[in-house]
């Protein structure tokens, strides 16, 4: 049997090949803390830090969830439990605020090898959207739970419920009466048109054995009546996993909900083979041509993340297997 | 110039040519009452009767629509209004009662050409979801509006707004009756195994334009808790059009929004150059791997229609430019 030794040496240099041949890092954890971040000068140094290390501690948490060789899953739902507690961002706690003062949220989860998901919308109550998502998936013989029925079935499987007041900060307050004094000037136009509306968290996985996850949660946009619910809850829309790629997006809900913008992404990776890059930017650019905008998180099995988006500023950062960390908000 | 009348007729031969090589039938609208429609036996003589007309009252309402020049969004409008209005189908009037007796109620509209679309989920009290859906697209900046901000939308563009006892039918309050008492049986675990609670009214259209559009609307599925959303109201699950592909789908809707069903048929056809009957077929297949089954009903701008699903039956029916119906229940 001459040639044995011969064809291990192979499959050993061939399963070492992809991290020998290429220097870019293997992103295990890619998140989001919404498009449409505020230039820096507006945004102020106080509140560029706090996001900076809010990002920063949503990494390492799902990472060390990765590297003790948990789920791409719990990896996702770590990150992003961080950031709906941080009140800079808008998800749970600091969620951007309704026309009646009160934060209604959103919140999904889908797991790639399995396809399971679990989306909630219209809540008024749940601290953790994103863990109630997590809960109908799991617990549930359902997809998609909205209102006070997604927060009836939260309380049946030990949801602590908050109240209203919990996710409410000051800087949302005064984002609302700044948005309703726009609206009171353009005659009601005002939604429509205004740049201050973008916001979500998210994050996408990848465990070490290949498994993918994506989850997303937020508070929705300023100012939002008659129950309006964008795209985080819509499967397929802001959040979308499959065994070849995992999507969480941010961005004006409507036009991502148009384009099915994350099972989009996936599907040309599916179906033409291309890169999450190349698949990426053709997508937004399919946003842009209908008049929308925002960003996507996408993240492959082998570890290749993109993060683009046609807004002014995306906060967003990845880490790697080794746990290093690459944090941005704008361009740098 | 002695090639010109030869070239000619190879250019008229070529412009007649799809026509006249097949049999087939330029499908101007498909509409699908729901799958898993009860064997012949026991759905009995009355009910299979009286569905068959209502399908043909509502093929034809469409058709006059295109017929006169109008738009694929007035066809597929139509003719999903009339099914909402029969109480023999799970849509508007005769929808499944959730588990509180109510029906509570979904619908989505899109448009090929444009990507505009409108989606509804949890209204107890619009007569006809799907025009509301319609209204969302075409008056509101939103695409999604659930529940009670939902019906308020409603009540500002002057949609009427009737009794919840007005959807309630003797037949679906016997099935919730019978559903609650295999639960008790059960311990529970009746919801995920029963039979009885697959139904949607759907329609694609195509006008003389060559745009597309495409309406679902559902009662959901009896004895649901929670505010469970099916497929139905989630763009790219159970409803979707583009320039290319419209699908409205019926069948196990958590399963259709994991698989993502309606823009993944479409996606492949896109992206993958498939047939709407091969894209329909893999992803029917897609959604029975993971352990769901259901119907889709899809179009293309040509014409070419498949009705395909995996379930005992499907109400289903097309009818050509000249007018020409076909109706179905089961293989027949």
């Amino acid at each position: 049997m001459p040639f044995r030794p011969v064809l291990l040496i192979l499959s050993v240099a061939l399963a070492l090949g992809p991290s020998v041949a290429t220097a870019a890092p293997r992103v295990v954890l890619a998140i989001h803390g919404g498009a449409g971040t505020l230039p820096r000068a507006e945004l102020g140094p106080e509140l560029e830090a706090g996001m900076r290390a809010d990002l920063a501690r949503a990494l390492k948490a799902g990472h060390a969830v990765i590297a003790k060789g948990g789920s791409a899953l719990d990896a996702a739902t770590a990150a992003v439990v961080i950031l709906e507690d941080s009140p800079l961002f808008n998800a749970g706690r600091g969620s951007v605020l309704n026309a009646e003062g009160v934060a209604e949220l959103d919140a999904a989860i889908m797991e790639g090898h399995t396809r399971r998901a679990g989306a909630v919308a219209g809540l008024t109550r749940v601290r953790n959207p994103v863990l109630l998502a997590r809960r109908v998936m799991e617990d549930s013989p359902h997809v998609m739970l909205i209102g006070a029925g997604a927060e009836a079935f939260a309380d049946s499987v030990g949801i602590a419920l908050v109240e209203p007041g919990y996710f409410v900060t000051p800087r949302r307050r005064a984002e609302l009466e700044a948005a309703k004094a726009r609206e009171r000037e353009s005659a009601g136009a005002a939604w429509r048109r205004s740049p201050f509306h973008i916001g979500t968290v998210g994050a996408v996985a990848l465990d070490r054995d290949g498994r993918l996850a994506a989850a997303t949660s937020t508070g929705g946009r300023t100012n939002k009546r008659w129950g309006r619910v964008g795209d985080v809850p819509v499967i397929g829309a802001g959040t979308w996993a499959d065994a070849g790629c995992a999507v969480s997006a941010t961005g004006w809900g409507e036009y991502f909900i148009r384009v099915g913008v994350a099972h989009a992404i996936c599907a040309r990776v599916a179906f033409k083979g291309e890169s999450v890059e190349a698949a990426a930017a053709a997508v937004l650019a399919d946003v842009a041509d209908l008049g929308g905008d925002g960003g996507v998180i996408v993240l492959d099995p082998r570890g290749n993340a993109t993060l683009p988006y046609n807004t002014h500023g995306m906060a967003r950062g990845t880490i790697d297997a080794e746990g290093r960390v690459d944090i941005r908000l704008w361009e740098d």
